[in-house]
């Protein structure tokens, strides 16, 4: 009776479960294939620039491991990790003013899976989640994943504006909508790279605490600033109301999966049991090569030597946008990984990029970064990765596809650029 | 005004999902701070005996992959995971039968994780999942999280018995409910020990087809036989409605937190999306070394010696059994890591943990294996890791705790034993 249904593409295409069906392969991902190919100069991805470790650096923390700590580093290891790194995570994240015990501590699988069990834990389908406009394209797709509505909060140059905070909280609460958290990235933020300012940061608290509404603040960028060190974390002024994210992604590497939850006593509990059911436990193998590197390395002087990295690329950029694309209005990050550009009106970032990647540059178009399909007009240039020569080179040829776009809408009206 | 509500305890109590109040600290969980303590003999765990591995080993797969791979190791990678590991996973499984195509493996943080993303894909709040009785205590936790209903169908010492699996899904169909998936772990399974029978495998098999029922077939297991091969996996004998999973936790290590899922290709793309939105990407530290493992070593020959040491094992817990609680029911596993004792009538393996704890004995109560309250009169013994002489000392304390159950039970009735 029921075993016809499903097609011959999937025959268990009845079965799945509502959520599964808010899966889809985003802007990002369907980049992959063309990061790849070395003739594209890819402003698309996001990587950091692992080859500025030192090599030995890591074969010395692999040796260390195995000497101290021996079979426990490949046995399976506690659902809220590894208690010396939590400790190292405490020192860490004190260089950003938060004070924390290694009992709040939750060592996760990047912090993608932070946030991916955060939003378990919170999010009932239709439940709002308030984020910063844009918002980083990996939340989005978790927070679509269960199936909540994400608001956009109006958010300038200085990051989220407090006062459109206050109003966009107010007009939910109106409809009757239940708003379960906030989400940013206060610090060079993907895609924007903007910088939630000093003095704006009691203000988003205040707001959110007045409301009842729960702050995640996701911090994989804070140390990685160019002149000067970023505003104290919102958890280090406000410990009951913040949920703090942090990643050894951008500080190390991204292929050991390891980053870190701070969270409120009775929200870490409930974190290490739904970690618990979904892994059993964080990697002791990557969280003790970890530890070993911060025990055994001057990582402070490492991420100087990131921070110089970073500095020269992103000034490549910004001087490639200036020489190329100067009527362009562009994001000037303080640290990070993104300019955030403004095409001129009428070009649409998404329908532009085939024509890009023709002429051997990529990029992500600024409609990855909004929940409500707004963001044709932007895009994000990621300079992490290639050298500056690079950059330089890809903004050269991204300015050739846009002053081509522009000049067709100017010869044709608005229609005649790719849309 | 909904500023107030939550407790001193949990301000954010009224913030949580519904699902995150199906999470609670599990029997096998609270057994973590015991088993640490040296002077128990912990028949708890389910941890591989890793002290069976070479060092070195380690070692020489941890120069080989940064030689060969360099950064790569220590970068974000693809989705589905890495493509030489891969290839590596499918000769794996052609240890016991299985056809398959790299481009239908996705790697994994343990098959933990894969059997989590698949429960989010299918399971909608009241469906039906099947499973052995007993099963699995980490998938039933999963099925909990997803608030599906299980329902156990009856295993016997040939495994799930087909006739009752027929007669589960007529009695489910008629009263309205639906069945998503049966879960199984045929090869000494956890915690039975037994293993389906062969020619129950494709009787099982055509009562899903059926039913259109898929499959999920757990086999963490299956290569640690003690004398003969175990029969072909279910996988091989159906292409398209069998989901396999697998693990390298037990044939080499848990520590790096690596399994695969070889799924029909709808389902497999479906997976590598909600695999990215949860994590971005499998290890590629942890996968790289495993590969390279792989590669360099005879890895066979290492499986071998793993059999070798639990089969010795497994001969010291039955001969322990045999010595100290010959009236007691127990299976009598042909690989794997557990046994599975019934009790004396009365006996409640939940009620007497604390006295067998006291008595520096630890094992798995029952109740942790069915999803529906029942199991008071089972335990599970793990004798993976502790060595001959340690289970027999446990198995004799053990043997002292049950004695003064039925004692006690003998002098006053099912009122006086711990209850």
């Amino acid at each position: 009776m029921s075993a016809n249904l499903g097609n011959n593409l999937d025959p268990w295409l009845s079965a799945y479960a509502e959520r599964a069906h808010t899966l889809s392969v985003s802007e990002v991902r369907a980049l992959f294939a063309v990061v790849s190919r070395p003739e594209v100069v890819s402003l698309a991805g996001g990587m950091p620039y692992v080859a500025a470790l030192p090599k030995d650096l890591l074969e010395k923390s692999y040796l260390s491991m195995m000497e101290k700590k021996g079979l426990l580093a490949i046995q399976y290891g506690g659902g809220q990790g590894d208690l010396t790194l939590r400790d190292q995570v405490r020192e860490l994240m004190a260089l950003e003013g938060i004070r924390s015990s290694v009992e709040d501590i939750v060592m996760t699988t990047g912090s993608q899976h932070g946030l991916e069990l955060l939003s378990g834990l919170f999010i009932d389908e239709g439940d709002v989640v308030l984020a910063e406009g844009p918002s980083y394209v990996g939340a989005l797709g978790i927070f679509r994943h269960y199936q909540a509505h994400v608001e956009h909060v109006y958010t300038d140059h200085d990051g989220m504006s407090p006062e459109a905070l206050e109003e966009s909280i107010d007009r939910l609460k109106e409809a009757g909508r239940t708003i379960k958290f906030l989400y940013l990235v206060p610090n060079f933020a993907n895609p924007s790279g903007v910088t939630l300012a000093k003095e704006r940061r009691p203000k988003i608290l205040e707001i959110c605490k007045r409301h009842h509404i729960l702050v995640l603040e996701d911090n994989p960028y804070g140390l990685l600033y160019f002149d000067k060190p970023v505003p104290d974390a919102l958890r280090s002024l406000d410990e009951e109301g913040v949920i703090y994210l942090g990643s050894f992604s951008k500080i190390l590497a991204p292929g050991f999966r390891v980053g870190y939850v701070l969270a409120p006593p009775a929200i870490k509990d409930k974190l290490i049991l739904a970690q618990e059911s979904a892994i059993l436990c964080p990697s002791a193998f990557s969280q003790m090569m970890i530890s070993e590197y911060l025990a055994n390395s001057d990582w402070q002087a490492q991420i100087d030597t990131f921070r110089g990295v970073y500095r020269e690329r992103k000034d490549a950029a910004l001087g490639a946008m200036h020489e190329f694309l100067p009527k362009l209005e562009t994001t000037k990050p303080d640290g990070g990984f993104y300019l955030w550009v403004t095409l001129p009106d009428g070009v649409d970032s998404k329908a532009m990029l085939p024509l890009a990647v023709k002429e051997l540059v990529a990029y992500t178009p600024g409609t990855a970064f909004y929940g409500d399909g707004t963001g044709h007009n932007k895009l994000r240039i990621c300079y992490s990765y290639p050298t500056p020569e690079r950059i330089r080179l890809g903004i050269q040829r991204l300015a050739n596809v846009i002053n081509l776009q522009t000049d067709l809408l100017d010869t044709f009206g608005k229609k005649g650029a790719a849309n």
